[in-house]
C-alpha cells in the first residue's frame, strides 16, 4: 500500500537524511513539498490523502484539513501536535501521528547542562582563562546542584528523566503533575502542589506539552510565586509562558530564566530578553542531538509505514 | 593548647571568611602571613612550630622545612600535598594535614558540566541565540553522553563520583585504578586496563593525585592511545600531563582536551593551547563552589584544632 499523494509542509531537504527520504519516496505515488510561503497549499491539498507537517514551520489549520477531503493520515514532525488541530482532525476521523520520546535524553541532558553552565558561569570562565585573567576567580558566586530543591513541573517522559538526573546529582527532587505518579514517588521524586513547588524550588524545569489546558500555564500569579534566586528552565513551548509577567520578574533580577525555543520568538522579544543577564537564551538545540535526529526520522517514517500496514503507531487524537 | 608561631604562606585575606580567620587567630600566639615574593620566609620560619601553606601559591620546599627546627605541624590548604615534600617531612616526624574530599561534588558536577558544555556547544549557541541567528542550528554536531563509553582514570573520591554521575547519564562506565575496586564494580563501573580504557573511551576523566608515581602519567605513549574523537577532561594537576605530546595530538584535531588548572600554567602554554579550538581551558573553578569553600575552611581549621587536642585528622604522610 502507498499513498496517492503526500503533501509535505515546511520540510527542508536537511530535515531528513537521504536514507529516510528514500524510504519516504517509496510510500507515496506523488510527493509535493511546500513551504510556509507557498501560495498553493490549499490547492495541492485537494487530492492529498497524506499530510506531513513540520508544524513549527507550517502549522496545520482547519482550512488545510477541510481542503483535503480524502485525507487519511496526518504526520507531524515533532512530539508536539498542538499546532495540528488534533481535535478537529479527530472529528473527521483523521489520525495524527507524532514522534514521542525521540528527544527525551537529548532534552534532559541539555537541561542539566544548561543549569551547570549557568551556576558555574562557564561562558565567562572560558573567556577569562583564554585571557589568563584569574583575578576575579575567587569572587565567582558558583554553587552546586547537590542538596538544592529541584522542582519539575510536568512529569512526562522528559520531566521524569530530568528528575532522575537531578536525583543522581543529590538534589531534593519534587514534582507537580496533573496526576500523581506513584512510580516516581517510590524513586524519591516527591509530590508538591504547584504553589509550593514554585515557592520552594531552587531549580525549576517546566516540561509540559502545549495545549488549551497549559496555555500560559506560567501566568503572572505563578511567575510571581517563583522562589527568589531560583533558576527556571523552559525547554517546552513558549506558549506556556506569560512573557510580560516574566519580564517584570526578570527586571527585578531575582530569578533566572533559561530557554531554548528562541526561533519561535519574535525578534523583538529576543532582543528584550537578551538585555537581561538573568535570561539565558539558546537556539532550539535541546532536542537536536545526532541521536535524537536519527530516532526522530526513524519514528516519523515508521509511523507512516505502520499506518499503511493497518497497524498505526503513535496516534495522538 | 596553641601554637607559638604560625607562618602562613600564600594566603590572601579572601581565602578564609572572617569567621574562620577568627578561629585561626585563637590557635596561635603569633601569626605571620607571607606571600611568594616575601624575602623573609626562611627567616620567619626559624621560630615557627606551625606552617600553613596554600601550596599552589607557595610550595613548601625542603629548605623551608629545614629552616624551622621546631616545626610540629604542616597544614596544606588543598587536597593535594605533592608540593609540600610529604616524604621529607615524614623523615622529620612532621605530619602534613590536608583537606580531602571538600570539593568532591564541586569537581564532579564541573566535569559533567564542562562535558555537556562542549558536546552541546553551549557558548556558541548562546551567542547565536542572542543574535537571533538560527541558520547554523541544524548543522550543530551535538550529541549525548548516553550509551557512550565513559572512562575514569583513578577511582578516588572524585573519580568515583564522576563515574556515578556518568552511570546516571546512561553511559557505559569503565575505570582504571592501581587497585581494583570491588564496590564500584558491583555498581556497574567496570575495570579496563589503562591501554584499553584510553583506546575505547569516548569521554575520559583523569582524577589522580600528583606524586612521583603519577608525574607525567599521561606521557606521549598514553596520549597517542586516546581514542580518536575522545574528550579528555583533566581537573587534576597539570603535572600529570606531557604537554608537548598533548600539543602534537591536539594539532591533529582528533581529540578534545578540557582542563581547569590554567592558573598554574605558564602564560605561553595558555596562549599555545588557546589556539586549539579542541582545547577548552577554564580558570581553577572546578573545586571552587560556595559549598566547597565552606567545607574546605571548616576542615582546614578543624585539622589544626584536632592536632592541638592530640587527635590529628587527615594526616597524609
Amino acid at each position: 500500500m502507498t499513498f496517492k499523494k503526500i503533501v509535505m509542509l515546511g520540510f527542508s531537504d536537511a530535515l531528513l537524511d537521504s536514507e529516510h527520504w528514500q524510504r519516504l519516496d517509496s510510500l507515496g505515488n506523488n510527493i509535493v513539498k511546500l513551504g510556509k510561503d507557498s501560495q498553493n497549499i490549499v490547492e495541492e491539498l485537494r487530492g492529498a490523502d497524506c499530510l506531513l507537517s513540520n508544524i513549527f514551520a507550517v502549522p496545520i489549520t482547519r482550512e488545510f484539513i477541510d481542503a483535503a477531503p480524502n485525507l487519511r493520515y496526518i504526520g507531524v514532525y515533532s512530539t508536539a501536535y498542538g499546532k495540528a488541530e488534533p481535535e478537529y482532525a479527530k472529528t473527521k476521523n483523521i489520525p495524527i501521528c507524532n514522534i514521542p520520546g525521540f528527544s527525551t535524553e537529548a532534552v534532559a541532558e541539555f537541561a542539566i547542562g544548561a543549569i551547570l553552565e549557568y551556576i558555574r558561569d562557564l561562558e565567562r570562565s572560558k573567556q577569562l582563562a583564554r585571557e589568563g585573567d584569574f583575578s576575579e576567580v575567587p569572587k565567582f558566586p558558583i554553587y552546586e546542584i547537590m542538596r538544592k530543591n529541584f522542582g519539575v513541573i510536568g512529569l512526562g517522559r522528559i520531566g521524569y528523566r530530568i528528575a532522575e538526573l537531578a536525583l543522581a546529582f543529590g538534589a531534593n527532587v519534587y514534582y507537580w503533575s496533573r496526576n500523581r505518579k506513584p512510580e516516581a514517588e517510590q524513586k524519591g521524586i516527591k509530590y508538591k502542589d504547584i504553589d509550593r513547588l514554585l515557592a520552594e524550588s531552587d531549580f525549576l524545569s517546566i516540561n509540559l506539552p502545549w495545549n488549551k489546558d497549559t496555555n500560559l500555564f506560567m501566568n503572572e500569579v505563578k511567575i510571581r510565586k517563583i522562589k527568589p534566586g531560583a533558576i527556571f528552565v523552559n525547554l517546552s513551548p513558549n506558549e506556556l509562558i506569560d512573557f510580560s509577567a516574566l519580564e517584570s520578574r526578570l527586571a527585578k533580577n531575582d530569578m533566572v530564566y533559561i530557554a531554548d525555543h528562541t526561533d519561535e520568538m519574535l525578534p523583538d522579544l529576543i532582543k528584550t530578553l537578551s538585555n537581561y543577564k538573568n535570561c539565558v537564551l539558546y537556539p532550539p538545540l535541546a532536542f537536536a542531538t545526532k541521536e535524537a535526529r536519527l530516532n526522530k526520522q526513524e519514528t516519523f517514517i515508521s509511523n507512516i509505514e505502520s499506518f499503511l500496514r493497518d497497524v498505526p503507531t503513535n496516534v495522538v487524537n
